[in-house]
């Protein structure tokens, strides 16, 4: 992934965008942001006048061990400072503003900022404090709104919230995990030859228990069977499972299983 | 949307998933599990053995308001009988399991939900306790693994901020909030001929004031300023604006200024 150091299976975004606060009011919140925005690989945080100071005590429990993020942490005396050398700033907020402002959702924010990134410019997210949101004049210094799709009727997320969906949602947008994938583990996916046997095997045995007694419906009964266990995208070692529960099912605890507890025991030499 | 009252400009998904805390450790994180999960319209709440009981007064300040959903939560003693009713349930998990089993982003599985949704299905997503993460029991009995992608040397995501990125994907996947969009507020948008009006005054005001010495680039230098404001995508009242703007920098504080000063004096007759 360009601009992504990989050090002992640390992704840092270098080129992510920085995480800027505006007047946080409490040290607990800057430390769960910073937690946050570790999770994602963001490590650029700048603090505008936070109201009890920087560094903060409180905010290091709160960080959970993203201390990167706290020793490397900015403090700005204006919102103008902390992004002079960034090339494009949003504002997140949840409150409506009276200005011509394009307002996008953080996928498109993301989107955007990864389509940008290639020249070496640098990106900001602007969060205002706890309870008053970010000032006009603030959000008029930024690019773009982005606005969070939400309850409408519920729309008060807390900083840190605000904070990891915003850092999620750039790592989504960089990420190399696919969206779905089926682990292997030691074993290997079933050919259609396991398949095929064990179709044969199912099928003797239930002849031979008389389940398909309705002969116009054998040939249905068959296909769905098969399907069932097509789709459950078996592996080998799966489809010797499954024989052997067939067979234990057929044998039963009767004769057949007796025998071949006589035979097991006669092969282990007892 | 389908499923989706509005009453009240409040959203609630009742097609949404269910939310399954197993053996959650503190009121306070339930709380704010509850807070995320309304954020996003969602109030189905299920409690698996919550360590401090149920009702949990701790809960309360941290859910923020969201009060129908502590109201509406139903406890359990087992996952199975939490998910009973439950077509499709997914485990989200950060620790990598021993299972054949497909792990999906929060993303796919928002999308998996979204397509069964139509025919009534049941969703549930399970969280487990803030420590110790999900039991491998739990986690086979569901269709699939959630995992987020993320920082690896720094997977640690907390109770709340794990539902509120699975909520938030939810809610996603049924907006219809456009990605993006620029709100015209009590103006419309500059028409082309706003625009010609705009260039032919500025290039008249500066063919006046020498600033197209240059004949041979006086083209390209009249074609790189309409770029720069056929680009700002300018509304009819921000034409007027500039206009006034070159009006004021051409007349200066100079004679001009005076001489328009004397004249609005007159008009207002004074």
């Amino acid at each position: 992934m360009a601009g992504t150091n990989s050090l002992e299976n640390e992704i840092i975004h270098e080129d992510g965008p920085a995480i800027i606060l505006i007047g946080a009011q409490l040290g607990e919140n800057i430390g769960k942001a910073v937690r946050a925005m570790y999770n994602f690989g963001l490590t650029d945080l700048r603090l505008v006048s936070p109201r009890d100071g920087w560094p903060n005590p409180d905010a290091v429990p709160a960080a959970a061990g993203a201390d990167i993020v706290l020793d490397k942490a900015q403090v700005y005396e204006t919102t103008a400072e902390a992004i002079a050398d960034l090339n494009y700033v949003y504002a997140t907020t949840a409150r409506r503003r009276d200005m011509i402002k394009t307002v996008i959702t953080p996928h498109k924010c993301a989107s955007l900022m990864r389509s940008h990134c290639g020249g070496g410019q640098k990106f900001g997210l602007l969060f205002g404090p706890e309870k008053a949101g970010l000032k006009n004049d603030d959000v008029a210094l930024c690019d773009a709104i982005v606005s969070v799709p939400l309850n409408p009727a519920f729309a008060s997320i807390n900083l840190a919230q605000a904070v990891i969906l915003m850092s999620y949602e750039w790592f989504q947008t960089g990420s190399e995990q696919p969206d779905q994938y089926t682990p292997q583990l030691e074993t290997r996916p079933a050919s259609s030859d396991d398949l095929q046997k064990l179709f044969d095997h199912m099928e003797t045995e239930l002849t031979e228990a008389g389940y398909f007694r309705h002969d116009q419906r054998r040939s249905i009964m068959k296909r769905n069977l098969r399907n069932i266990f097509k789709r459950a995208d078996l592996t080998h070692e799966e489809v010797s499972t499954l024989r052997g529960v067939i067979k234990a099912l057929a044998t039963g605890g009767g004769p057949g299983w007796l025998a071949e507890k006589a035979e097991l025991a006669k092969k282990q030499g007892k």
